[in-house]
């Protein structure tokens, strides 16, 4: 009995432990490998240099804005297991969809380097890192759907706080999408100002980094 | 004799976790590497960009599909770690070259995506990923063979259904070696479907994820 | 109540871990992607090769010293880490910020590798690994201030005694980024050296290693 | 002082669970990015593919034996961290070095495979092996000299069993090296087949693997 049990808790402590360690090897290499991306300038006469590297630039803020948007993903996924108390078969598959679509970035990334003014370039690269949020958003609904897999005690409007916030990378990569066709620039400027979204404190992020634990020492008091 | 028992056990969990953690690892780098495969179209003029990535398409499938298939080996890895109580010499080695198959991958990929239609390349692909099952089928059966390295209450008939789920990706790619030199388009299919076998929950699937607990379940009530 | 401290428990715990475990993970892609940037020779005849070798020796000696320095600001990160009780949001995204920086060092060593003797290429490199080393600093001032992070029983002096040390870095390749456009050679030996800085236990080291321990060890004496 | 004791302890766990991550992670980037080198044959009529593929042979055989030999030292790096019990300043940087030499395998790998026959390139190589033996051997001198790093009960005739163990990695390749300039064939089959010698268990091997558990058991029954 003891030993059945044992099986089956460490079992999904491992579970969840290397869930968890293929999603950071894989965000890490992802992140890592968009790097290769700028491209340090060929056959430039030395005193031509910083010439060709002002090319460089666009590449730069591209490594930096797509980089950031991983690290909110990441982030994001991270603050879903924090409260995901156990893990079954579907929610391996969706993180599983959810390293796919992270693994195309450095792609879509490359593609929008290249092609950077292209409305089906910049297309591309918002749809994946739409599909990425989208992908985060059912995780999050399939998980929280009457408390499937998370505690019991997780309030109902902490859940759709959380919600609403995922949506916002989708809402403004979509957007940007739309841009694409009328205004590159404009789409560009989207796709780089997103994550700072995420990055400053607003409303919701009070909520969600202070909101729940209040909640939470709200039950510790009464209880 | 104290120190002595800490230092087996630790030791012995040590090695298991380090097993999975370079596992892992490997996955998390051979995963991602496989998006360097999928190239951004050159000197393609802007407006025929969207023709350019129509070459592209076969690419990502053949991503996403070499994608989902490591993360079906993954996870059966991860299973069969699940439950093997502790790791020897044998399983170490075995590891290393269940490893070792798996950093092959962007290579055969590579080379498929390069030769798609082409009867040698679709071979040497299906081949690199019928050895993968194969070292895993070793793996379970050097693990279960006498309850060697499990508990001794594990089941003989779930060991057996374990390793018959574990041989269906063998078996569908040796058809779609033999496939490829009739037709590779057949072939091709066969390799795109394979990991949704796994995907979708079968008889095999539903034994694996609840008859193996509703065993130990069954334990605890009789204990 | 006991689920809800459980959870938060958990939740700081996960937290400083997985940031670690991301950590780890762009230290060990961006490090060994460095070694991308020393290139076999081409079309060099076998004969001639060990000439051609010649020009790739200068490539080592700027793969070694930039992987030692990377070393430096790992176990710098790692030795702030391990005195940080808790985490916040804040210091997630200084960690965010830390990887972006750290993921650019192949960028900006490969840049060095083709113009080893151009100020601009120096001054990028130099500037890279300044800006690591500010935000280093940044995030140790953060966690440490009033004792935000730390434990209340940190002392002051060795707060202070570990800022300096952070500091060398930066202010050394400061020194080397002016000097790049007066002598590139010693611009470049500054660059070799610096990580050896750290390597020799000097006064300040012994502080580190020891000097806190110390005063742990006396705090427990006294206890 | 129960806190000072727990961040004496959690910080002295924490580095070696760190040192092991890190060392984990690179050699999976390492260990993974030598398939770059086994290059996709270009520009070859596909009903030549086979013919093209042949070259590649030797490829595989330089990737696998290369990919068994640093599984055979992050096997020994992982016996070694199994038995040390805390680790220290130098230990530390005896680990950072250890991974340089792993990541510089990549372009001595690469080197070999541009130059399979030229001795500069297999005593490149061969060096290169040799090295991380050496750093092996001193990393293990270092942690059990008068024990300062392992347990007090480690029995020295252990200790000497196991150092010469890694060493037989360095006699091997020194050997090799000394063979390149006499017949390079000589060389390389040294090189396929030293992993080998670790995998094949042996006197000393049957040592490594009982005669130290052994020891222990005897230590608990005399206890």
């Amino acid at each position: 009995m003891s030993s059945a049990q044992r099986l089956s808790d460490s079992g999904r402590g491992l579970s969840k432990n290397r869930i968890e360690a293929l999603t950071d090897g894989i965000f890490a290499v992802a992140m890592t490998l968009l790097i290769l991306d700028v491209k340090v300038p060929k056959s430039v006469r030395p005193d031509e240099l910083l010439q060709g590297l002002r090319e460089v630039g666009s590449e730069c803020l591209s490594f930096a804005s797509t980089f950031l948007m991983l690290g909110v993903y990441w982030v994001g996924q991270h603050n879903q297991f924090h409260l995901i108390r156990h893990t079954d078969r579907v929610v391996l598959w969706i993180n599983l969809l959810f390293m796919m679509t992270i693994s195309f970035v450095p792609f879509s990334m490359a593609l929008l380097s290249s092609y950077p003014r292209e409305p089906v370039a910049l297309a591309i690269y918002g749809g994946n890192l739409t599909v990425i949020g989208l992908v985060l958003y059912g995780h999050w609904w399939y998980a929280t759907y009457r408390n499937r897999l998370v505690d019991v005690d997780l309030e109902a409007h902490f859940v759709r706080f959380a919600a609403r916030r995922i949506l916002i990378g989708p809402a403004a990569f979509t957007l940007a999408i739309g841009m694409a066709f009328v205004s590159p620039v404009a789409s560009l400027t989207i796709f780089v100002a997103t994550p700072f979204i995420y990055l400053l404190p607003g409303k919701i992020d009070r909520h969600w980094s202070r909101g729940h634990h209040r909640s939470v020492e709200r039950g510790d008091g009464e209880g």
